[in-house]
Parts: structure tokens; C-alpha cells; sequence
């Protein structure tokens, strides 16, 4: 079978470094294959790329390796680590960017990446993704067992939730993503369609485990300054130019605009508030 | 053979959505190698990706999957299809997109989207680049025949032609592209150097379907409030930094700045009218 | 073993000329595995090429084929070249590209690419990269020796080298590169840390060809109106938001902002002098 190493950093595409990642993981390991998840996650944002991984993993093979660098604190004490969970391996720094990911995949083991034999010999202090992460990608997918990178890891650093509170009737999120469309992605997830006008939310974040029946066109939602009535199947049920709240292709309440750029037009934030009614 | 499958979106890079189309991509065929044309068509402009499509698609070898998914329409009743033409396939959904090359290359089979065997099974309404045009250009470059997609589609949606017509010593036609580089490329093609000094046009939109012949030096260029003499066979026949008409790698008529940007000097849009005397 | 061919050119990804470049290559050799170094090279920035060139290319296995196209000069008589030198073999236009790779890699065989045989036969005047680069890319990818492609070419275009001036006590360089994260590159190195607190500098630029050394604490960097006391080990040992001066992780000195953006808010420019006190 052919090895796959997903690739999630924020390095962008402007510079040699994505590149130079994967010339060392080819000579590492020349039959990988490399997917670019993204490498546009906002400079040194860790809340951002555990986000993205989150939504993104379920849809890769079992046996993929996730190799992500979204990484302020190279060249600190922050651990780089390797995580077996799942079916999957997951090689990154030891700063929260596998919380969501490990909350809904119990991780089995996990290793600092601290065996010398598994780097570049000639390692900086600025680009560990070059001379620890890729390496160590490339090894994994190339058979090494996790155990030989390092000694058990013990517990992670972890990001906070989240935010996601249910009470009576109200359900309070906040915006997670805004994508290229400028369509708002929330925290307010998983929401499932049950029936042509109702849908089930079973949250994926915060305290409340229960489930939670939500009506369509009873449903309100309230972002920046806007009100919109009825949670709707698909962009296409409202007019081009208006709003829609509708429920995005991983599960959370998305406020777009058909044909537009939701964002924009409301001025939001990640991190704003978002209220649902039901 | 390794099966090819071409990527044409308006995703963009800076979000996960290429990366799980492309994962999705490799469980269901893993020989699959993938191409990236471009994710940076703008957001919904189905005749942008057309005209980029067809430009590109001859340089690929017989058998390759075009992967296209520009759908203001997702989730409303437009149609996924997959098409066979000449020597390719092209999975798209039918908003017109194949318009431009399926008057190059008529259409053998055309078939809808519709067995779910072939989808991912919790289709959402509003990816379906991951839940259905994916897995379908995955399962065809794997080599399941296009009949097993569903029923013959009939009629397809087309766009409208891009301007070009020729009256007596005139050939009038739009703006169709502005490049990285500020280059304006038009709908006024296909031209071919047939001598040093002389052009002759074989025009690939409107209704005139003759050959028109240029003396380049006769030729003179409208656009914005700038006319340019002469069709040059290269920007370097030009100072730096001055205008110059020419012949584009695809047979269109270009006006750019050597060395410099000529869409951001005259101001010009997709859409704006050209004029050539010849 | 897999033929592979490193990308870098000043396209971007937002047309179709690279996909189309790849569709090109994988006609002529379809084992071909492509990476992209960047395309994001400023239009016609044939020093900034060269410079990202030379910092990637030791990171690439024995036999890789650099497919380098910045070609402000595409259709003028400069010369498209193919080079043998080290383990590697370079394509580019013959404009100074590959000046900074051949001071360290003594070229071994350097040929015109003349021979039609190896190039599309349908050839534009304004897209060698597709007519003339790729296809000799892919073919010598393929096997095809360098000596089948064209003529000896002698002597090689160059670029003037940055600069890089040591006198007594102070070293003067320039800001080379200005990478995502607003780093900024500058020409001074060979840098490397010697003991904890102290480094050697090697010249790789200009006339000065020995050692000199650095004692960390003691050395001042000025750059626009900034001047920066000690050269740390890495971002995190200054406060987040401060500014800090470093080795890159190709050995070039650096001015960051810990989790900011220092080009911003210096104001700094490529070609901008920034001197060393040791």
C-alpha cells in the first residue's frame, strides 16, 4: 500500500518550506504520496489548524499520516510529538493542535520525537518542520514503529473548548472559520437533518452530551446584527444576494449568503458570538 | 497505466476542501494521481473556469479525468453529469461549464450523478465536490464504466458564446482573462503566425466561421482609450515597461506590458470590449 | 527509482499555466513525481528565484530535475539551457537563475535547448515553460541524456552577488527575502553557532572568503532605524511581540518579531542594507 502523509501548516505556499518538507520526506521515504491539506492556516494560529484537522481527518485512509506544523514555540521547550490514534498517526508540536482531533479519537500511544537517528543531522532551532516533523512523517510512513522515536510523551498540552452551552431553548456558539466564499463557519455542531423540517443537534464541544430537537422553520439565529428565521437544506432555497443559515458540509450551523460573502457583508469575526433558537 | 484525474475548482488552497476532495479521492482509487489546474477560479464564475478549462484540457493525455466543481447551484436541482468527449472524461455539474469544450469535442455519453453506489454515503447539500463529483471521478478513473452513474442526461445547460464577430476590416471581441502577470487575453483567437508578418484568424466563438487574414503591422489593437500598431511576435520585440499586442500561448489575442501589468495600467475587467483592424 | 522533478517558477497558482506544465510532463514521462517549490516568485524576480533556488535544492535526492521558469525574457534570443552540476540537473532560461547554485556546484555540463525533438511541436513565443522547459524536464527525467538536447552553451549569464562586506568589526549585508510570517532574510551568512554564545560566519557572498567570529551577546544588529543587541538561539527566547535577531534554518542572520510580523512594522524592503557589529 502506498504511504500518505496529509500536510497542514501555516507556511503558505510563497516560501521554500513546503517544499523543502517534502524533498526530505521523498528521500526519507519515496513512496509517499502527499496531500496538501492546507498551508494557509493564519501565522502561528494553533486554535485555526486543530479546527481544519478536526473536520478533515475522518475522510483520509486508515494508516495516513498527519504531518502538521502550525508551531510558535519552535526552538522552546514545547515537545514535538507523535500520536497513535485511531487508524491514524499524527506528527506535530505539543501545543493543543491535536485536542479536538484526540477528543473524539482516544490516542493509544504517544512519543516524544527526541531519537536523533529520526532527524536531519544538521538540525536548526527555527524550522523544525524540516529537521523533526517531516523526518519523523516520513520514517512513520515508511514503517518505524512509534516506539523507537521516544520515550511515552504523558499527558498533552490541550486547547480549551469551544465555546458551545445549551440552556433552555438557547443554544450559544461561536464562529470557528471563515472560509473563501466568506461563509461563517460556527461552533454549533453536530447538527444532523432527522426529518425534512427538524434536525438533531448532538454537541461536539462543551459540557452538554445530550441531544437537542430542533424545528427548521421555528429555528432563529443571531449573529453581529442579523436575525435569520428558518434553518434551510441548501444555499439555493433563498434568493441570490440573501442570507441563509443552513448547516455546513462537516455538520456545523453556517451563516452564508447565496452567491456572497457572508462575512463581509456582517462585518464577523472568528471568535464572535452566535446564538441559535430553536 | 497510472489514472490521472485534473482538478478545476473555485475552493481556493487557503481551506481544507481540496485537501478532503482529494483524500476522498485516494480510498476510492489509490493509483489515482491528481493535477492541479487551478482552485483560484473566481467564487462561482462558471465562465472563467470554462474558458480555463478549455485552454488546458488538450495538454493532457487521452484518458484523464477532469475533477470540475464551480456550482453556485449546490443543493439546488442543476445536475451533477459526467461526460465522455473525445479522449477524456469530465465530471462537472451541468451549469454550463463544459460549454467551451464540448464545441471542440463533441459529446459521446452523458450521463447524471445519480447512483448513490457511487457517492459518498452521507451526502451533504452543500459539498458535493467531496460527496458525489469526487468519489465519480475517482470511481471513473478506476475504470467503472460511465453508464453505471445513471441515466443518459440529455440536453445540457450552455453559456452563451464569448463575443467575437467580424465585419469588414474589424474583428470585435472581450476581455476573457487577466493573468498573474496583469497579461489581458481576449476572446480573439485562434490566431496563427502563417509568415513573419502576417496572421491568419480561425475564429473559436460567434458565428463567423471563415478565416480571416492579418497583416501584422497593419493590425492595430483598441482597448480601454489606448490603441496599440502592430502585433509582435513577442513582449520582448517592446522596451520594458511599454504596451504590445500579441499572439498568446493559446492562440489569443493579448495585450500586455513587457515586463510590467497591463490589466492594472488601463484599468480593464474581464468583459470589457477589444477591437482588432486588421 | 522514481524520476523527480522540483518546480519553481513566478506563475502563481491562481492560472492554468502551471497544471498545464505538469499535464506537459506527465505526457512525456508519467513515472515523474513533481514537487512545487513555490511559484510565488515575484513576476520576472530572477534574484529572488535564484535566491530560493539555492537555499532549497541541497534538501532534493541525487537526480532530482529543477524545472526553473522566471523568464522575463521569454521569446527574445536569451538562451533556454539545461545544466548538469553536483547530483543534479537544472532546466531555466539562461538570465542568471542559476548563479548563486553554480558558485557552490561546479557545473559539469551546461547545453542549449535547441533540439525540436525535445520540445511541443506547436511552439508559442510566450510560454517556453510549457513548450520548451517542461518537455525537456520531463524527457531528461526520462533518461534522455543532457549531450542529445543541443550544443555546449559556454559561458552563462550571471547576476552580480549580493552583497556581503567584512570589514573591521562590521559586516555588512542586505535583506534578501521577506518570508510569510514578515522574517526577514538578510545576505549575511554562512551562519553557525559554534559554542552556546558564540558563531562563525563563513562568507557565502562577496569578496571575503575566511572565518569570522561572532561572540552572541556582544553583536548588534541595525536594521532601518532598529537596533537589535545579542543574536539569540531561536524566536521564544524573546518576550511574544518583541523583536529578535537569529539564525534562519539556512544559516542567513534574521530579524523576526516572536509571533509578529517584523518586515510590518520596520518597513523593510528586499535590497535594504542591514549591518552586523560582532
Amino acid at each position: 500500500m502506498t504511504p500518505l502523509i496529509a500536510l497542514l501548516t501555516d507556511f503558505g505556499t510563497n516560501d521554500i518550506y513546503v517544499g523543502v518538507m517534502k524533498a526530505v520526506i521523498q528521500q526519507i521515504c519515496p513512496a509517499a504520496r502527499c496531500i496538501d491539506l492546507t498551508h494557509a492556516i493564519s501565522p502561528q494560529n494553533v486554535r485555526q489548524g486543530a479546527f481544519a484537522l478536526f473536520n478533515a481527518y475522518p475522510f483520509f485512509s486508515p494508516g495516513t499520516v498527519f504531518l502538521i506544523v502550525i508551531d510558535p514555540g519552535v526552538g522552546s521547550t514545547r515537545r514535538p510529538i507523535a500520536v497513535q490514534a485511531g487508524e491514524y498517526l499524527f506528527v506535530a508540536p505539543d501545543n493543543g493542535i491535536l485536542t479536538y482531533v484526540l477528543s473524539e479519537l482516544a490516542p493509544e500511544k504517544v512519543v516524544v520525537l527526541e531519537n536523533m537517528d529520526y532527524q536531519l543531522p544538521d538540525r536548526s532551532r527555527t524550522f523544525h518542520g524540516r529537521d523533526i516533523f517531516a523526518p519523523a512523517a516520513a520514517h512513520l510512513a515508511a514503517g518505524v514503529p512509534l516506539e523507537r522515536f521516544g520515550a511515552a510523551a504523558g499527558d498533552l498540552f490541550t486547547l480549551p473548548a469551544p465555546t458551545l452551552t445549551v440552556a433552555k431553548g438557547q443554544i450559544e456558539g461561536e464562529v470557528m472559520h471563515i472560509d473563501r466564499f466568506g461563509n461563517i463557519i460556527t461552533s454549533i455542531g453536530k447538527l444532523a437533518w432527522i426529518h425534512d423540517d427538524s434536525l438533531m443537534l448532538r454537541p461536539r464541544f462543551g459540557s452538554f452530551s445530550g441531544l437537542v430537537h430542533i424545528t427548521a422553520d421555528r429555528a432563529a439565529v443571531t449573529i453581529a446584527d442579523q436575525e435569520l428565521h428558518t434553518i434551510q437544506p441548501s444555499y439555493s432555497e433563498t434568493a441570490r444576494g440573501e442570507f441563509v443559515a443552513l448547516v455546513d458540509s462537516s455538520g456545523y450551523l453556517e451563516i452564508a449568503v447565496n452567491q456572497g460573502n457572508a462575512a463581509a457583508r456582517l462585518d464577523v469575526q472568528v471568535g464572535d458570538p452566535v446564538i441559535l433558537q430553536k
